[in-house]
């Protein structure tokens, strides 16, 4: 019953037309309802009376015009009455175009939208696709070239997505220059033996709901409204949602399954059905994530080099050496006792373990790593922009931006510097108080731990004493993961909102500056606290008979004598963890679902009765099911979840060489979670073509670059690489590391106590004369007794000193790693050479049976 | 006379065929003699005897076929016979394609090609060459920006170059998708009221040469030598020369002129002359120079300052202070006297002039500098991009190489790593040895210093003492200065040889490998002088009482105690101008002129009677007067010049804030003296497309970087803004400068001289007790006497902190700054974008226009 034109096999039902022939390629949903329904529902109309269209309708279809709002309270966009005349007219216009237009008459009404060949071949000429060419045509390797890739497919096949090839794999070559008019086709059959429309309606698929959407967005409605395009009628709330259907079947079972997660992604599948710009951001997880696993098998190797020689290591066995005997200062004024440093023997074996030469090899490691990461993603998105056809392409701007709030197209363009002043103002405020706030919570949190640690070292019971330090660690840790949590979700909204008020140009650059602003803000959020422990923590605590007090009556806290590098740790890992799990499994699979349930249960509540009588009355339709799904919001979560765990992967790597397996372990879930997510829990997003990741890739590189900076800090600075290899070559008699500890205590003179300050009682039997406490200062017998002393200055120059030479050195490496790496891998250019060889040979045949056929007289007329 | 068709007015005389219709767009020559020629210089045949032509001539200049070859020595291509018929059968495969030849039959056989207007429509379509735009269609600017834009307009004139706009500026806006086939042009005849051929093929003009080139790049002659294109002919000497015409008229007077010195470069004109890529590198130089003036303001503010504040300033006042009398240690052991420090007083007052505090804040204006002088190129690229139409040209590989001393195409890809092996051994000793020679010049250099200076301080007389710092360093430099001039010829000559040996797969990458190595070599030869001296001249020279020997009789050089950074400013500033001086008055003036003296004799001697008896018979054509000049040998040596003199504008910049005025000043001159040379003394080149100046940029971007580096490193280890910063803020009791010589200065104790080595007469009366020496070590009286002191290190912290302050800042505000400047002009991205929706329409009513035309109907039959 369907013409020839259209022989493209409908498929399953709840797809199609009411004939079965033509398929949905796209919904338009508006929800209104009759004011003579059976609705029991009380609704009051705001005022609007029903009006007659002054249009004449020439369907059958002819829709309902008496409408009545259904959310009474929302009366900023134009009457009911008028939108249905929108409505009508610019369903008009789509038909103009040669849209096929189904509606019904259910409150929630569905305008399905059908793509017919002859329009698809017109929008395609505009566009100049691109035919894909078959895969095998141009790599054949011979010999032992040959011989290895073979063997490397087949080691890969299990890997592989198992994703079917296109099912005519004609011999096609790239033809940038053919355009899909009826004639080229014509020409192409000729050229072909094979060939049928099928072929190119199946590759058409792939941007079906891209070239609805061009339609949509360039029709105009010119007689009702002024305006152009359904963004501008979404935004207006002349429609509800506008959405291309969902087709589930092989993209859930090839991809959005956790039975596959060994798997490759079927990349050219995602973007099949998503579009260029989500396909782009799966492959680009998938990169990270497959590159994931050298670092995280270099990180563990470092974590067992630490493990296995942890007994071997000096430092941490002369701390646990009960037999050397450092007695050390009290670590507060007054109630805090002497204590053994042996006590401290567990944190200093742990502190090993993360802290040792291989961390230094790791973090540079872990340069080089970030630079081959973003390099081959640049070769990556250069493939797929060949294989996907975005080479040519040019971003486009979309002229106009109709921000949510407002619901108003503003022209962005008229503004001037004095009408953006205020949004400027605001937005510079609001990021300085967002700075303020993310530093009060770490500032508060300090202060937790400053207090519950005053207050509970004061406790006269020696077993709960002895758990201070990791009680206090822990519940601040947890605070901290809390706080940061919370503010995550603040600052996301915050970001939208004064991204709004400035009122930028176009689309593209609302999103850029979102973007960047949230950035911003999250991820000092994320840092801030790891920030603190790695460089401030310990720093301003003065010395013992001079500390430094906060409110007077607090001391400053201070860094366990092995260093602050565990606590970075710890703080990392837990922030880390506890992000991930917290973040996927509450905001990613729970909040949605009881969001869901939420609806569903308002729903029922609001028209249950009418559901029931009405769902036997007709199958549950596709639409109907998309409809109730969420609708798109946008990559921008994703990516920036990602983000923030690369910041974690490489800012402090040094510290916490761990976390490229937990980022390892988390992305392999995260993959399919998102997948799942994409595919059954929000409608499918409008496919969007973009040529790059975009400012994503710059907020990467951006990264990669302060990471050196940071664990070039984090080693010389919060770990105690730099006064160990000072120490080994500068200070120490045989050469050796006997004697380190010894060497990085100071002396006290205990009668140089400040009166008032000394330990009203000690365990210690004897008066003890002189305790040790963890500084570079000169001993009380110096002249210039408890300053700091040359060894401080020469660690320091030391320290300094790393600093350039590894931030330097791992820059170079990136540098040259980035060099090295060319951006367009060889077989892609050698591909691109030869398919232009066939182009240029096909054009010069072309010409020449042209001038034999004598087309030229024709011409010439 | 001349057909419609080929209507051009023929430029005047001596660029014409015989007929004076045609104009000869390229000149092949050959070199050869006939047999019976009357040439009284005897030559003697290698064997080769006359052989008859076995193809059928058509032509009735027919060649002559009795050859011998001129150059008897050259017996490794072809024989002079086979060479003929190469020849024969090439240019019959020109006429093939469409060409018109003319030929006479002098000794220097000059074959003239002409290429009519069908060959040329042809060419265009396989090429989609775009029409330009006119230029005031889309910049209309209103209100105050227009205002301001016309004043810029206005105040601009004088400087803008006057060459006239294209003569048919018709409005024609972008038409990328408009070949130049009859059928396209009959369609832009009916577009536009105004059209003419004359119109097409003026701007044809532009890639005339290119055009050419083009066919005889893919001409191949199967029969008789089974190779393809000119290259490999010129190659194997089947062709001495092959070049097209010079036409110099207008861009002689525009351009090559030192009176519009101060003008821009017409860079139009230049691309329409020499192609893109010669008009990118004159751009280049363009953008470079005119923004060199505001780092030349800036540098001359910062000398001005220096100045004007020199008499304020504390440190050189006490310096030059008699009252403060500070003795000094002897510089040598024995020979050397104790001398007083005010002696120094004039260097002292030299050395602030280029070591204060503005030069701090200039070295950061100069690494903005260079982020925005890249940016900006950035920018007039892409505009030059867009004018060009090199927006969507892809990088051609030439595919086969043809190395100037093997001679023969060496088909480079079939070669192996096996065979590729000796070739990379050879190229890494090469480069290690050329380093090793760097680097011994240098050394050589020093011990000369050293050696002299020890020589002539035992000079009695106290007259030449005096002035033995000032001889030393000058002579020195001056030897410094000629070593890097011969070095700097003898490694590109080195370049080449090693790259060759390498054998690069493509003609690009030859070029790209050659720019790299020699790039590497020269700046190597001509920064590592300045480097020694900033870094490392005086670290090693030891203390009174235990100096550092070099052959155990010399000591180690020191730098005055003002520091070493005058001295830098004196080596960077004799080399850069020196360099300059003589490179271009030398190498780019008297040598080639001295090449054509000689060349013009040897002919004359050669052929002095012939050529008398001919002058007479036939007017000098341009072909015989282009033919007498060198050929066109790259732009490589020209970039070189100026990358190397950017180097010295950055990298040294805190040292020597002057280096930008004497690069404008040179570079001014540069410009008008390279076009000189290109207009009159080379060939014209063939015009070469390129879309951007490639390695080169990357070159510039790593030296800016670099230079950040080398300024940190210099202001914080070279000059004294270190010391004097901790002093004042650390040490001085009072907050000011007063007292900082003082503590600069250590003690000696005159008793603690090893025997033997204190100075054996002295000028000064009393038996001294305490000398001072310049360096931060505990007194005589301390415990660790000698030893490096506390200060020491904290100066050396102070000095690596600012070192990683400055690098960090200055990379961070140069990101900002490539930020902020976006890489596309909007005015550009605003007229792309225009041009787009132009052509969309354009393309939209045509189709309709087809429609209604019916012409569907034919393209169906």
């Amino acid at each position: 019953m369907c013409e020839q034109d259209e022989s493209v096999p409908c498929p399953r039902g709840g797809l199609c037309f009411a004939d079965g022939c033509r398929r949905v390629d796209y919904v338009l949903v508006y929800h209104c309802k009759r004011r003579h329904s059976q609705s029991r529902h009380s609704i009051i109309s705001n005022g609007n009376l029903p009006s007659l269209s002054p249009t004449p309708s020439r369907r059958n279809t002819q829709p309902e015009l008496a409408e009545v709002e259904l959310e009474a309270g929302l009366a900023s966009g134009p009457g009911e009455g008028e939108k249905a005349l929108i409505r009508e007219e610019f369903e008009r216009g789509l038909q103009e175009e040669g849209l096929e237009i189904e509606r019904d008459k259910e409150t929630v009404r569905f305008t399905r939208l059908h793509v017919p060949w002859s329009v698809l071949s017109r929008e395609a000429e505009l566009l100049k696709i691109k035919v894909p060419t078959k895969r095998v045509s141009f790599t054949q390797k011979t010999g032992l070239a040959g011989a290895i890739s073979s063997l490397w497919e087949k080691l890969n096949q299990p890997f592989q997505p198992g994703v079917p090839e296109p099912q005519n794999p004609l011999s096609l070559f790239c033809m940038e220059y053919f355009l899909f008019s009826p004639h080229i086709l014509h020409n192409l059959k000729i050229f072909f033996d094979v060939f049928s429309y099928n072929f190119v309606y199946l590759y058409f698929c792939v941007n079906l709901p891209l070239k609805v959407l061009e339609i949509l967005r360039r029709t105009a409605c010119t007689q009702t409204c002024q305006t152009m395009g359904i963004t501008s009628l979404l935004a207006k709330g002349v429609y509800d949602s506008a959405f291309p259907l969902h087709d589930v079947s092989c993209i859930e079972m090839k991809w959005a399954n956790y039975g596959v997660f060994f798997k490759y992604q079927p990349a050219d599948l995602i973007r099949k059905y998503f579009g260029e710009k989500i396909g782009l951001y799966f492959a680009w997880l998938g990169v990270y994530t497959q590159l994931l696993i050298p670092a995280s098998a270099m990180g563990i190797v470092v974590f067992l080099y630490g493990w296995l020689t942890v007994d071997t290591n000096v430092p941490s066995q002369e701390m646990c050496d009960e037999r050397l005997n450092f007695t050390m200062c009290p670590l507060c004024d007054r109630v805090c006792d002497y204590w053994q440093l042996s006590s401290m023997c567990s944190t200093a074996r742990a502190s090993y373990l993360f802290d040792n030469h291989a961390t230094v090899a790791f973090a540079i490691f872990m340069s080089l790593w970030a630079a081959v990461f973003l390099e081959h993603w640049k070769r990556r998105q250069r493939c797929l922009q060949h294989r996907w056809d975005l080479t040519d392409m040019e971003e486009e701007e979309v002229g106009t931006l109709f921000t949510t709030t407002h619901n108003l197209p503003i022209a962005s363009e008229s503004l001037t510097w004095k009408d953006r002043l205020p949004g400027y103002c605001v937005n510079v405020s609001s990021i300085l108080l967002m700075v303020g706030v993310t530093f009060s919570a770490v500032f508060g949190v300090i202060l937790y731990r400053i207090i519950v640690f005053a207050v509970m070292s004061m406790n006269p019971d020696h077993e709960a004493k002895a758990n201070v330090r990791v009680t206090v660690t822990t519940t601040a840790v947890i605070i901290n993961l809390l706080v940061v949590l919370v503010l995550d979700e603040i600052y996301g909204a915050v970001a939208v909102w004064i991204t709004e008020l400035e009122i930028p140009r176009t689309e593209a650059a609302f999103e850029e500056h979102l973007i960047l602003k949230a950035f911003l803000l999250k991820s000092m959020n994320a840092f801030a606290p790891v920030f603190y422990v790695a460089f401030f923590k310990g720093r301003f605590a003065g010395r013992p008979g001079d500390y430094v007090y906060v409110f007077k009556d607090f001391r400053m806290e201070e860094c366990a004598p092995a260093g602050c590098l565990i606590e970075v740790c710890i703080q990392l890992g837990m922030i880390m963890l506890g992000k991930q799990l917290i973040q996927n499994n509450v905001f990613e699979i729970a909040i949605p679902k009881l969001k869901k349930m939420y609806r569903t249960y308002k729903e029922e509540k609001e028209g249950g009765e009418k559901k029931k009588s009405k769902d036997p009355n007709r199958p549950r339709h596709r639409w109907d099911l998309d409809y109730e799904l969420e609708p798109y919001e946008g990559l921008s979560p994703e990516y920036m979840e990602m983000i923030i765990q690369y910041g974690f992967v490489t800012l402090f790597v040094a510290s916490f060489p761990l976390a490229p397996v937990f980022a390892l372990l988390n992305n392999v879930i995260e993959i399919r979670l998102d997948a799942a997510k994409f595919v059954t829990e929000i409608r499918r997003p409008d496919a969007v073509r973009a040529k790059e990741i975009g400012i994503w890739y710059n907020i990467l590189s951006g990264i990669s670059k302060f990471a050196v900076i940071t664990n070039a800090f984090v080693i010389s600075f919060t770990s105690e690489f730099i006064p160990r290899m000072v120490y080994q070559y500068l200070y120490s008699d045989t050469g050796t590391m006997h004697g380190f500890t010894d060497h990085t205590l100071a002396y006290f003179n205990t009668s140089n106590f400040k009166p008032g300050t000394a330990p009203n009682s000690t365990r210690f039997d004897r008066e003890l004369r002189i305790c040790r406490y963890k500084d570079y200062r000169d001993p009380p017998w110096s002249p210039e007794s408890y300053q700091l002393s040359k060894q401080y200055w020469s660690v320091l120059a030391a320290r300094l000193a790393f600093v350039i030479f590894f931030q330097n050195l791992a820059m170079f490496l990136s540098m040259l790693v980035a060099w090295l790496i060319p951006d367009v891998p060889r077989s892609l250019k050698e591909r691109v050479k030869r398919e232009k060889v066939l182009l240029l040979d096909l054009l010069l045949s072309e010409e020449a049976e042209k001038q034999r056929q004598g087309c030229n007289s024709h011409c010439k007329t």
